[in-house]
């Protein structure tokens, strides 16, 4: 969310993705991308799968105001991987679907927000013990660690699991990226989508769209499955040229 | 914290204030900053109060990484606010420091993150019901409101509470101002300063050096006392030209 938008713009319905609706990446004829069934939320994979905690959402209201939660997603494998963990309301939602996959808080090894707005960083005080990489900083405890994500490099996890710099809705946004699931590459991606048809949408919330959109192409180029920040994961195809 | 920034400059301890020193903004002849007594942490006032419940710190170790945590201020009168939350470590100590003022999280009416870095917005799921502004977002719940913040315009709270935009460390800072106190107009300023005397380190911490030099000097301008965001409270002295 960024207040600064919704005080000057009415925004449509963020996830009301009608199906196969093409956003303008189409008309490089590169890109396209496609609402998956809302019911998939998961993305079973080797050595890692995907699973959509809570979509997130964006709703206009009728008096100006707007209800907005950011997606929570689990990833589950040799790590346990939280990213994003909704608003400070999210708190027992969280820990209720952590609960019903026979986790606690502390089975969590790390925690990544994406980026530092109050619907997608409500809940870290959960994993006071966790590796926490939120934007551009990497700590754990009251320990930081230098590293190089706001110079625009790749933070590897493993050799599967990458956190991926993604700046432009904000100056120090990351996404997630999974590889090998059954689904191909899944990009976790906060707000740098906030859901499969956002171009009415994204460059209103950004801080600068420039940098967003270039964000933007390198998901598209590289992710086969999106999760997007308000709105259910999409897949993207790619055309040869 | 800014990882980008830890990860090519060995900071300096920021809290090591010696007396009197004075910033560059000496330089001008307009304003000087004063560390007070590291024992002074209230600032008592009608009709509200400051007190500082953990000063922040950002102390270099020896291998490289940065012990740091974000200041933690509570103002207590009409309205009960929390402006920071300290990283996820801080939970127990937050809920202890409350309780020894005879609050439970449920009292605190209005959550200030002044910028959405973990040391500061580590525990705002304590206050699921609060109000809550984070950088440049107002919200309740997951009900978020419209304002111009991200515009530079200032919300009150009350004629006594002001937030005021403050960016330049991130895109999206604000800082409290509180008038009224014995010490006069509080300023509790997040990372728009890391301690009294800065002037080594803010720049490198920095997302828009000019945008926080204008920021810088209009706290100077207007505050007696400003509670910075990784050091002790610290006095301003204005000079006439």
């Amino acid at each position: 969310m960024v207040a600064d938008v919704l005080s000057r713009s009415a925004l449509p319905m963020k996830n009301s993705n009608a199906m196969m609706d093409r956003s303008p990446e189409d008309v490089s004829g590169h890109f396209q991308t496609v609402p998956l069934p809302e019911s998939q939320l998961s993305f079973p994979g080797q050595p890692y799968s995907v699973s959509v905690l809570k979509v997130g959402y964006c709703l206009p209201q009728t008096d100006g105001t707007f209800k907005a939660d950011g997606t929570i997603t689990l990833i589950e494998g040799p790590k346990t991987i939280l990213v994003d963990t909704g608003g400070p309301w999210d708190r027992d939602f969280l820990l209720m679907s952590l609960k019903e996959r026979g986790l606690e808080p502390g089975d969590v090894n790390l925690v990544v927000g994406t980026h530092g707005h109050s619907d997608h960083i409500g809940n870290l005080g959960l994993f006071p013990t966790a590796k926490l990489i939120v934007g551009c900083d990497i700590s754990k405890g009251d320990i930081y660690h230098p590293n190089t994500l706001a110079e625009g490099h790749v933070h590897c996890v493993d050799e599967h699991i990458s956190v991926v710099p993604s700046p432009g809705h904000t100056g120090q946004d990351v996404s997630v990226q999974v590889k090998g699931t059954l689904a191909g590459t899944v990009l976790v991606a906060g707000d740098l989508f906030e859901c499969c048809s956002d171009e009415d949408s994204w460059r209103d919330l950004s801080m600068n769209t420039q940098k967003q959109e270039v964000s933007r192409r390198e998901a598209l180029r590289t992710a086969d499955v999106i999760i997007p920040g308000h709105g259910h994961p999409f897949r993207v195809i790619r055309k040869l040229r």
